[in-house]
């Protein structure tokens, strides 16, 4: 049956434009060229002068041969250079594949042959490690240093330096959103608990909307100074690079987030926002109390990865910091998941606040569902704050899918809803709560670590029967490794060599910090049984 | 060519869920279901109850065989029942058609028989215009009273009773986005330059992102509590029903936009925003002191229609209230464009402000662009604030047509740009600032008039031979009709017969407020030069 709205209301150029971060951009660039849009060391940029340098960079890419659908890899802290390549890169068409700069060269040069990378950006103090990268390629893409000044080391190992690329681009190169929102805009793997990292594929419709989902659920004012504590190469430093694009605000960079240079850049640019892992609120609650003085009020700070504890909430507090817990994971573009605060809970005491703010949440304002299901049978567990089930999230702030990798695509998109791997239950208020985390991934110092990866290096080991890795409670790093192997038959090893083998084979945050040698606890049908290694674990010292 | 990125990564729906205003209602019911959504005298409802009466409301139109596509009319102030049909009329998959209150029976007529109304929500109050632009239809669509003990006087001609509708429908109703996210969710008929009123339609895409932008462009908190002094029939209240909901805000309501009331609302409640024509802006400040006494601090009032005078900017700010001003059109759902504010600006004298503020701006955050062009040639004028053309738009926030008029439709989105009918120019700091209103739109008091409308009723009568309408400047109404009129040769006539005459035939909004007897100014083709007669009009006490 046709109405009379179906005729004659069509699309067009005029009234549809696919959703990008490239708009964001543009009107940031026309709005307020002249505010600051990045501070650096001693570099200040406008808006104005990095759009064009996001066009130049666009325009060098396109006269190189990038286009759609290319990939662009990009290895680099949070440098000025890297909030360019989230905008110059899908300008061109291509795709950004932002890097763990901790990664070691094997996974790298997986991430690469895989991920297809035409162009590597490089900052100098990893060409180390890229190097060593790139020797494993049949073909060598175009590598394109960054040489920045405050970098530590390593050598140029590029065809050509970023700065002498941008000059071979127009700096009034012409840019649009692409033709379709559902355009690939950015790469980035994950450690997956089975086997190789999987490349998680973001949209621009996505980006865009988590980008601005960001700015509402954090109910940003206009032009937040934003810090660069939280990696940039974390799920594109959470959409940051983009939602700070949009609200016209200043990414002051950062290439170690340290608690000296934190509070020098929180009082020297009057910083308003920032996030992290918990173990960045830890170094700053921890830091000297000449270090803390003065940084003044209204900083709020977003952070996700694990619960934070009360004492931490309190110190942030009394330093003026307002903490924000957020929920998420690399397949849903960072965090999607809010613990929306109260008022009503202002006034409780401090380890209730805290107990409400451990929760996980809700969905973000334009995330459109969340819930907690068995997992098998796909039926939400009772809202009892007991039951646990898996967390299962649908919206507009999901990944496309794994790329080259269909068979665990349709499987974590079971049933319409995207399967989070970690366990927990909802409350009775609709708020989630993470009860285990998904049982094989351990996360340390706000890195994701996959006990099978790690696992799979211990067994390479002679003298191994069998191992298990699990997460071990740590006051610093969160969670770090903590390994129990079962030796062959009469042979003995120490711990030390142990790591030392891993350290060869995985990047060092990714090895056990602790080799216990047992008989591994299994079920009946010989399955190990990790829950009691990470009680184990717990009790360790 | 096909990249990696072209297969394995299609849309599913757990990816990808059409953006609908309907996802914030579920949210916000979700989150915050006892924190208040409404206040309408002594009626104060939860987002809980408010949610289910649209579920209720949206059932019994669905019981009713109401489905995708009918449309569904409404006839209110500003009162709880009509935020609760910006959800459960499109909850339906039907479409809001917002009335005019101020409308003559025959243009209700009109657009009900245009529109295609199936059903009419009516508010006892206007019983008398609704029950006589009935009469002229040839089918009757069903009719439901709303009786509000507020409302003054009418009658009750309904078929049934809200609430007692309410009580027909399903309080657990299912609800979710539409299919299409095109799918159209309102339509709003405008005085147009030309004959008829033309049917808006927007879709549920434009209307979310509208909405959202709202809170960006506004950098709104969460939970703001928000006066509803501009009417919801504007452009579905430029989006606000769907915008303060998507920020778990308050509605409070309000029949009547007077000073006392307003004042007192703010007081007792707490409101932090509103919006309104200059009008409003005028009562409040001409106010006596006594009712303007305490309102507090922190309040934001948006402002369209006229740029807002230097004296009144000061007194609202003196008050208390900082003023937003923003440009829009029922075809750019309401306002789209924002005078962005550069903190800057804020050290200047009050008269430089002021002039700052009076430009329109810059796009909406969500919008994608806004340019002046010469409409013959379709090329941007010089960015030199002085050169005149015509204000083009587009972007998601553009209406997806008129209804049943291609012919417009395409006229209006030549050349890719929403054509505004505005004249403007172009500021070389990439502000707009409107020069001329479009020749044929007289505002008053927040309402469009349109000239043609008015001179077709002058011309029906005997004695004219010919006439022009133009706006003649007002300090209460901004604008009032005002009537240059040629007689007949030979033929007298007297200003108040000639407005009774159109009083028969206009709402009387429309009515000139002067006539003046003339010999029309005409070019040599025999064109009439309105700009001289708005000289004229402007020299007249």
């Amino acid at each position: 049956m046709t109405t009379p709205y179906d005729t004659g209301l069509d699309r067009n150029s005029a009234n549809y434009v696919p959703l990008s971060p490239l708009s964001m951009l543009r009107r940031t660039a026309r709005v307020y060229p002249e505010r600051t849009a990045v501070i650096h060391g001693k570099v200040r940029r406008s808006w104005a002068e990095t759009e064009t340098r996001c066009r130049r960079l666009a325009s060098a890419l396109v006269r190189r041969g990038i286009g759609l659908g290319d990939t662009v890899a990009i290895m680099a802290p949070n440098i000025p250079e890297f909030v360019e390549a989230h905008f110059g890169v899908p300008m061109a068409g291509a795709v950004l594949n932002s890097l763990n700069i901790r990664l070691d060269a094997e996974a790298l040069a997986f991430t690469l042959r895989h991920g297809e990378a035409k162009v590597v950006l490089t900052d100098r103090e990893f060409s180390g490690v890229i190097a060593a990268a790139l020797a494993q390629l049949e073909e060598r893409p175009l590598v394109i240093d960054i040489d920045d000044p405050q970098g530590a080391g390593g050598e140029l190992i590029g065809d050509t330096d970023y700065e002498a690329f941008l000059e071979e681009g127009d700096p009034d190169f012409a840019y649009g959103p692409p033709a379709d929102e559902w355009q690939a805009i950015a790469l980035n793997y994950t450690s997956g608990t089975t086997g190789d990292p999987k490349g998680v594929v973001y949209s621009h419709r996505g980006a865009y909307l988590n980008a601005i989902s960001n700015a509402v659920d954090w109910a940003m004012p206009h032009f937040p100074v934003y810090l660069w504590t939280l990696p940039m190469f974390h799920c594109n430093g959470w959409c940051f690079p983009w939602t700070v694009t949009a609200k016209a605000g200043t990414h002051v960079c950062l290439r170690k987030p340290e608690a000296s240079a934190i509070f020098q850049a929180i009082r020297e640019h009057g910083v308003t926002h920032l996030c992290g892992a918990p173990i960045i609120m830890s170094m700053m609650v921890n830091a000297a109390e000449s270090e803390r003085r003065a940084i003044g009020q209204g900083i709020s700070m977003m952070t996700a990865g694990a619960a934070p504890p009360a004492a931490v909430i309190e110190k942030m507090e009394a330093m003026g910091i307002e903490v924000i817990h957020v929920y998420g994971l690399t397949e849903v573009y960072g965090p999607c998941v809010v613990c929306a605060w109260k008022p009503k809970w202002d006034a409780l005491p401090v380890a209730e606040r805290a107990a409400r703010k451990a929760r996980q949440g809700v969905p973000y304002t334009m995330q459109e569902d969340l819930t907690v299901m068995d997992p098998d049978s796909l039926q939400p567990v009772p809202a009892d704050g007991k039951t646990i089930g898996e967390i299962m999230i649908r919206g507009n702030i999901v990944m496309r899918g794994y790329l080259k990798n269909p068979r665990t695509t349709t499987a974590s998109f079971g049933g319409g809803w995207f399967h989070s791997g970690d366990l927990g239950v909802m409350h009775p208020d609709g708020y989630i709560e993470i009860k285990d985390r998904s049982k094989d991934i351990i996360i340390s110092g706000g890195e994701n670590i996959s006990s099978i990866e790690v696992e799979a290096a211990l067994y390479k080991h002679p003298s191994v029967a069998a191992a298990a890795v699990v997460a071990k409670p740590d006051e610093k790093w969160g969670e770090t490794p903590c390994a129990f192997v079962e030796l062959r038959p009469g042979i003995a090893a120490e711990e030390g060599e142990i790591i030392a083998f891993c350290r060869e084979r995985l990047a060092h945050f990714k090895c056990p910090r602790q080799v216990v040698f047992v008989e591994l606890p299994k079920t009946s049908t010989g399955k190990i049984q990790k829950f009691r290694l990470r009680e184990m674990a717990k009790a360790l010292i």
